[in-house]
């Protein structure tokens, strides 16, 4: 499998922790979102909505979305579960990492700052609006997963905690106040111990800069 | 069951159309989201997000986000099943869903323009704005749906049309050029003609104005 990604991009960022969870060998092609790599014609012939990640597999499949990519590999390669449970946890599961996935990172992805910019605004307007979306998204998060487990849910990685490392990354990334996510912070710490997670961080990355 | 929701929000038509489409029999409960009816305590304990929609079934669980409940509809009340077919076309059909439902929506909704308006832009700025993304959003959306089906994927509806039609009402709403678009109206005239998405139309709900 070749996964298309950006060190620094959340939604790649996830895709790569469920990959290293599952133990799948894939190889990572760069896509350099700060050069808009992504807008040149052969990325958006594999991508047409010219974002990453994109999947790539061995078996001429291209998978787009970085949740519908998690669903895939969960289907595939179902040890471990990304969703374990029955149908009332999945969908406890499912709403926390979507209130991350939807209401947190697309309104504070690069377009949207670079769309920011073009309206007049500068660097500091764009990190209070993330900072903003950030707090409020995690406050709920936070709220609705269980209070005292190892993980979000339970004593192993979900679809949750694939969703919230990236998304605490980018908040010490922009100076989030994080005293009110002690919750977070403590399952943050959990995961990074993990070689998966480890494998997954920006930082390992082969364009890391 | 009951359905806390805002006739014109596009989650809660989403879920509307889950729930018809499954037959699933429900009540409604309005929240008035331009009076901040969400913002409530007693609200806000059911749904910690403070956004619509939320599902509370009669066995006590309390759902939100529109995808985690049209997957949790989904196991419940399996026919007809809303993402049929193998792994690869459950994330393809996936795949187009959170176009809609992560990179168009949530940069869009009421909140969203709230913040806007703080920040000292006006309507038109805040149409612009929900304009660009739509159109952005519902061009890639296109590529990835297939070509000359009855419906998204197939000859029913799937999770894809599910958000498609609601998207599409935001977008005949806030005057978006439908030209490029003519697969995705032909698809809007198949769903609207279909009884459980009649019923789910924001003009048929009891809090419409």
């Amino acid at each position: 499998m070749k996964l298309y990604c950006y060190w620094r991009s959340t939604t790649s960022y996830r895709v790569r922790i469920a990959l290293h969870l599952k133990g799948v060998v894939f190889d990572t092609v760069p896509v350099n979102l700060v050069t808009d790599e992504q807008a040149r014609a052969e990325y958006a012939a594999l991508n047409p909505q010219r974002a990453v990640p994109t999947l790539a597999t061995d078996e001429g499949l291209v998978l787009t979305q970085s949740l519908a990519i998690m669903d895939y590999l969960d289907a595939i390669a179902p040890d471990p579960g990304l969703l374990p449970g029955d149908a009332p946890m999945r969908a406890r599961m499912l709403a926390a990492a979507l209130v991350l996935a939807s209401d947190v990172h697309p309104v504070n992805n690069l377009r949207v700052m670079k769309r920011l910019k073009d309206m007049g605004h500068n660097q500091q307007d764009c990190t209070d609006w993330m900072l903003h979306w950030m707090a409020e998204g995690l406050t709920a998060f936070q709220a609705l997963i269980d209070p005292d487990t190892p993980f979000c849910f339970g004593d192993r990685p979900t679809f949750a905690d694939i969703c919230l490392i990236p998304q605490l990354y980018n908040a010490h990334r922009w100076g989030l106040d994080m005293a009110p996510f002690t919750r977070l912070t403590d399952i943050e710490a959990r995961c990074l111990a993990l070689a998966p997670f480890d494998a997954a961080r920006p930082e390992n990355q082969p364009d890391a800069v």
